[in-house]
């Protein structure tokens, strides 16, 4: 599986500064943290790619999960009791901890590179990979069925399961 | 800005195997390439996270956009004809070339490692990071403004605009 196999190299292009300092009781999604207001603070050098951002409702904030546990092939995941493929959940701990986290985007300072957001379930501090705008044309299929996904239990906050002791 | 510089290093866990082997002409998105098959093969290491999966319509695969060419912080990006911040748009040359994919998934090969997919927007042997399941209460936001976005022209093909050559 030539050209599989090899790493690559990312570096952050800003960071995430919000309210929550552990993964107990940090929000697991976005759609579970509604009113909470966070600001993704970019680096100096991007801030010219913030413009344009203005009138978008969502973004999505890709974030590099810093503070994992290292990946097991199988997890409890959030909102079930029983094992789970890593694949099929969205636990922060995996091969590349890579979050995708999309939140209402509340306000774009251009100038200063801040972007004021509501709903990020990202740790203080967690390093910001790429911003993308939320289009609802490439992004949004309501009603899309999610396997196990589909009889969740009523659980919404993290309980520190997957964070690096 | 601590923690925000340093470099992060991701390994690829799979790779795309599709009929795109160029820019020009690949699908700019997943949503206008809905009836291409294409194949992710999962590097065998992973295989048994692959479980449970079935079930799930759609998935969100994130690809690292190897043969784009380096980022400018303005582009004119597709559906549009003038300059436009980069973290506005979804062109793949970016700080980190990651895209976010979201596909209909047709069939689960766990003991192969390989996803059968229609609707993929990504290259032949493109580096695949990760495998999310699409669960439409995180990620589906219809009616969600998108800014520029909202007034696009009518081209869905990509041109090469952003082929590393």
């Amino acid at each position: 599986m030539s050209g599989s196999e090899s790493s690559l190299e990312i570096k952050p292009i800003g960071i995430v500064s919000s309210n929550f300092e552990k993964h107990s009781g940090t929000p697991i999604q976005p759609v579970c943290s509604k009113d909470q207001p966070a600001e993704i603070l970019i680096n100096e050098e991007y801030h010219e790619g913030l413009t344009d951002l203005d009138g978008f409702e969502r973004i999505w904030v890709l974030g590099y999960f810093n503070r994992s546990k290292p990946f097991s092939l199988k997890v409890v995941p959030y909102r079930d009791n029983q094992q789970r493929g890593l694949f099929s959940c969205r636990a922060p701990s995996r091969p590349n901890p890579i979050g995708i986290s999309c939140v209402k985007l509340m306000e774009v300072d251009t100038k200063n590179g801040i972007l004021k957001v509501e709903g990020i379930d990202y740790l203080n501090g967690t390093p910001v990979l790429d911003v993308k705008p939320y289009m609802p044309e490439f992004d949004s299929f309501p009603g899309s069925k999610a396997g196990w996904f589909d009889n969740p239990d009523n659980t919404d906050k993290a309980d520190g399961r997957f964070e690096d002791k």
